[in-house]
């Protein structure tokens, strides 16, 4: 297989994480989640706690500087920057070292010269909230709650470092809805690529 | 196989079509496209012509009876009205038959009690521009402008009478770009789900 960089978007509850780990292993290939805030918080100095806090999310110090085009007044970069800059870089150091599984961050957008195989994985709400409220030991309003919230931050996310628009379908080579493909089903559809 | 009813949203230029036309010659089941338009017309009583002229469009005379809210002054149905009633009647009268494969025409929405798989294919503009430009012997720029306009005519139609939104990847339950992934390999795919 000559090297694959695939990226996987998700619908928050979806279970785009677990088939990403499973598609992972079924390739034998490597698989980065929670493990690009770290390389990043390396790269740019930040605290990993800060990045981790900020993972996916336009932070508020961006929106005011945004707002207040301080940026262009003082012409330094705004944390928001400096995490964006090193969490690119990590992902295109996580690239260059071969086939992976990529879970969310933009690296659709960010690594686009690579020509990465972009899913999106997305469920109906009734079976993400069964899955938060089970994983987060939430009650049901909780749960929904928290899938509007987080798929908002996401989308927003997205938007705003992507240049193109979150979860929709000519924005991804496969949208998979994991309530109707079973999980198994869905990983051998997407091995028939490779 | 049980029956099964799979409905194809598509954009304009991508392929869609001829993929579910293979489609239903590899499972051997109906094909309904511009067939829906004469199921239609004999329903409503209204011309081939007249249907195939507003096929998948919102038309002027429905968006009239908005603004001015005709349709509640008089209580009686628009000509876009009698043709939405004919279309969906003639969408169930075909889902009844047996398993089809339906393109477009709010088919998943018309049928979500029959739970259709849902498909929605994709290209990139550039492969759909050139798909076109073959098809409709047209230049580039009028291609563009082409699939530029029917998507947008084919996204409202669709937002209109769908309670959902158009080529967003939660409202499908497989989504393919056939500029990444080949029409056999797309079509290998979705069969395995049957």
């Amino acid at each position: 297989m000559d090297k694959k960089i695939i990226t996987i978007g998700r619908q928050f509850g979806s279970g785009g994480r677990e088939l990403g780990k499973m598609l992972a292993e079924k390739l034998n290939i490597s698989y980065y989640d929670k493990e690009i805030i770290d390389s990043a918080a390396v790269i740019s100095g930040l605290s990993k706690e800060y990045i981790a806090q900020n993972d996916e999310v336009v932070t508020n110090s961006f929106l005011y500087s945004l707002v207040m085009g301080t940026r262009t007044l003082t012409g330094q970069k705004t944390v928001e920057e400096i995490k964006m800059d090193a969490q690119r870089e990590a992902l295109k150091e996580i690239a260059a070292k071969g086939s992976c599984v990529i879970i969310g961050r933009v690296a659709d957008y960010t690594l686009r010269e690579e020509n990465p195989f972009r899913i999106f994985i997305s469920a109906d709400e009734n079976d993400r909230v069964q899955r938060v409220c089970k994983r987060d030991s939430l009650s049901k309003e909780e749960a929904l709650k928290k899938i509007r919230k987080m798929d908002k931050l996401r989308a927003a996310y997205y938007n705003e470092y992507a240049d193109a628009a979150w979860g929709k379908a000519d924005n991804y080579d496969l949208c998979i809805n994991l309530s109707k493909i079973s999980m198994e089903k869905a990983i051998a559809m997407i091995v028939m690529n490779f």
